[in-house]
């Protein structure tokens, strides 16, 4: 499995769309999610910091869902580019998705200190819709499986700009 | 409904438990999400920081997502404390819960700039785990639904302490 993800799709993200929280590349505080292919596979790699815990020695679980989530949005958006004939890095501008729904099933604590390895299989549902299916690892640990549902952007939520 | 929280279950946990990131009161860094009774319900309140983005304007859903972990496992404290006799304030220490499973339904984008809450209903399925089924509120409109099954926490997340 890859150790480090070269072309992420958040890279590509246009300006007003990389302010997440999340992965944006233009939110000074956020957590940097970056997602890029591995073969057929999504990946998604973040070091939790250390006060990111749920009691001592334990990852906090928002992070891991925090992670999940931007994971599952970036692997849609990945998927829906290859769809189109496009790969991270090329002068193409990605589809930007949003979470519809997101769910998490915490299945062994995540220890802290490791470096996480979100890995996601993402299956179309519909024409603009994914449905990314996850594994958090914490080495070889599968600590916590989850599914997002992904939707293109609605126009909506660009209406107040 | 209330407007604060004046006896949260968080105020009242051990000092080992409450490092964590969402809602301990002795991490530094993190949310201090306090959740209490109202009536029958439990109630998180919160406001976002401003780098809690999305896209400018909207909430980060993984912010959202964690709002709604915490309030899981609060709301399940609450509801096994109260089943044992006793109200947050009281000298009894509560139960500490983990998450086992996190589904939440992003219903609308989350408006920016206002105070969000969190509103659950406990429903016990079995002697040591509880379900929370929650809304999540930005002023009158429900910007997320949500399901958490919290558990009682297991020796094994203080056996490395």
């Amino acid at each position: 499995m890859i150790d480090q993800i070269k072309h992420a799709i958040q890279d590509d993200y246009p300006d007003d769309f990389s302010h997440c929280y999340g992965c944006g590349r233009l939110n000074q505080e956020g957590y940097h999610f970056r997602t890029g292919w591995d073969g057929d596979k999504t990946v998604t790699i973040y070091t939790p910091e250390p006060q990111h815990t749920a009691i001592p020695g334990f990852v906090y679980g928002g992070l891991i869902a925090s992670l999940i989530d931007c994971h599952g949005t970036g692997s849609a958006s990945l998927a829906l580019h290859r769809k189109h004939g496009h790969e991270p890095g090329s002068t193409q501008e990605p589809p930007r998705f949003v979470t519809a729904s997101l769910h998490v099933d915490f299945v062994k604590p995540t220890p802290q200190g490791q470096t996480l390895k979100a890995v996601g299989t993402p299956e179309e549902i519909h024409p603009k819709k994914f449905k990314i299916h996850t594994e958090v690892y914490a080495g070889d640990i599968v600590c916590a499986k989850a599914e997002v549902t992904a939707a293109v952007m609605p126009a909506t939520f660009t209406a107040n700009k």
